[in-house]
């Protein structure tokens, strides 16, 4: 089976999930006069959480982009290992809220927020890197393109944000500002490109 | 007409179906020092929704794939099988809601929530077997190939799944959670491709 | 240009516009033992209105699948014509609610909210109507496949609906049970292909 | 890499955030006998504001479309300049609801709405400007059928609007009114094409 519709669906799923985020952006009605710019300027983390989740995800979906543009065929259990991604990649802008409720507060609360935080970017971070070991373990997934040595080559790379993340889990419960910045970084690290170089 | 429209509209609307279920996650804002986290437990019903209906809705959209993959034309009957078929999976989140809110309760709510999902499920696998056994009868639409015999050999396995939807429609009114451990099972047998093998 | 893009940006609207419908459907919560088998029949007109609304937009998507089975090429004012169609699309559930909310009670709220519908349709319909006008006198839209000779014959049966739902404005001041019986036969013509058949 | 999924997702985003505007419309219910028309015209506001919403994003959508009819490749940049437009897209339905909440008002918080209206109208903008330099600039990303040096001379009439945009965050602060009336008239400047003619 060819991936255009894995493809299709994943786009839509990202695109849904990366669009339902401007719902958290509420509209404060019937303020005396004088009063909306500083409402506005008081709700910068709802704000900011918008603009991190939209990277988050926009970071994942690029790389779901360059991994399937090495992955020619799809298999039934390459499409559940996909969909097991997508259900962590939905279910982001819920601790992401949680965060940008709690992180201000410090103590237990903003600890629990940055775990919940924490766990669901490691699902996400073990299913994308299951995928990839699936597509490059299986034999036929990967397209004539691809150099299947240098495929091989990339996973321990491509996987290293993974035990990151399950750190992560655990420093939430000693600093939730500290998990939130190294989340960041790992951001960063996952906008380059750690997949073989399209060719 | 070519299967490429209706797959696309399809997809779009498993994928929104699929994202919206984290609208059910909410957030409690504003909650006393230390109080998220036992909050965040005792709303493990929620979550444990959202993993099940995702993966329902999954496991349709998987086997939606798999049957197109078989399917080359579609007509105007086709087309209007699959919106019912569709029109059923969008409603899923609606009784998977109910049942979350009543299963632990027992009696007569528990009993209604579980005939609710019974039903809609019922009334998408009748709406699946009816628009894979039109796509069978109907000649013209399969691609070449496939192979028309064994085709017409997996309606019956494929539309197995209705008789026992049908009977778990009943047995809502006697166990909730016994009618959703069975719904459970069914969803394991659709997880496993109950089609023709992809050529 | 190609329609690839058309029908991707449609597809993905009318799919969208079709699963927020679910979103009128609500879960009561926490009630007494024994009382959410009536609660649920009770809330029977929102389910029809579920419905209803539901095959309305699927049938106007199947049609516009239908319309760009002829169409090859796009080109600026077509892609305006046809978001404007989408905005009436898209806008469909409002005055559906509307007319579940009133059309029992009859009086001046039941013939606002019919009217409502009606004038909603009717945006709809001469959108749907100029689009294909367009088409059709437009050299080098349609493809190689269509007769131009039959596709000009089709462009009185296809717009026919149009005068229907401008008289149903009016009529809704009359009666509302009377204009939503109309919409409904309306819609049943339209289930059946009124465009030139596909070769 | 091709260009196919980012156009998947571009359109799904914006199909997705065209939809979510008719979450604005309420429906009131249980009103008085005669109440319901004088409540649907109070609420003109919030039907303009769909329509222009709607239309703003619609165009933005069409050039979009027309820019990607010459771009053939993209790389990583373009990706995440693409994302970043996107990002101000899906919240172009905020600063509307503002605009659409303050602006009969007059006074300070007028001139706030205006002005988050013109921030994120002008961020929208130099992400687009920003895209079609970079395809403009970097080799190998135009397809063959564009003319490079047509391309280039379109760079400063498609990025006018970026100046106008500007100006008007800070008009904002003078006039919320004259601000919008301003808006509208670059919305149509972009209704035509100012990028190369397709060929």
């Amino acid at each position: 089976m060819t991936t255009t519709r894995l493809e299709a669906f994943s786009d839509g799923v990202f695109a849904i999930a990366i669009t339902l985020l401007v719902l958290d952006l509420h509209v404060d009605r019937g303020l005396p006069a004088g009063l909306l710019g500083g409402r506005l300027l008081h709700a910068w983390p709802s704000y900011a959480s918008y603009v991190v989740s939209f990277l988050v995800v926009g970071i994942i979906w690029v790389n779901h982009h360059a991994m399937f543009h090495h992955i020619d065929r799809v298999d039934r259990p390459l499409l559940f290992l996909n969909l097991t991604l997508l259900l962590f990649v939905v279910a982001i802008p819920f601790p992401t809220a949680l965060l940008a409720e709690y992180v201000r507060e410090g103590g237990a609360n903003s600890h629990v927020a940055a775990a919940a935080y924490s766990v669901t970017m490691f699902g996400m971070a073990i299913s994308f890197g299951g995928e990839w070991l699936w597509a490059v373990r299986k034999h036929g997934l990967l397209g004539e393109r691809t150099d299947l040595a240098k495929a091989r080559s990339t996973i321990l790379r491509f996987t290293a944000g993974n035990v990151v993340y399950l750190a992560l889990i655990g420093l939430a419960f000693v600093s939730a500002p500290l998990t939130l910045a190294l989340h960041f970084l790992l951001a960063l690290y996952y906008v380059f490109n750690q997949l073989p170089e399209p060719q």
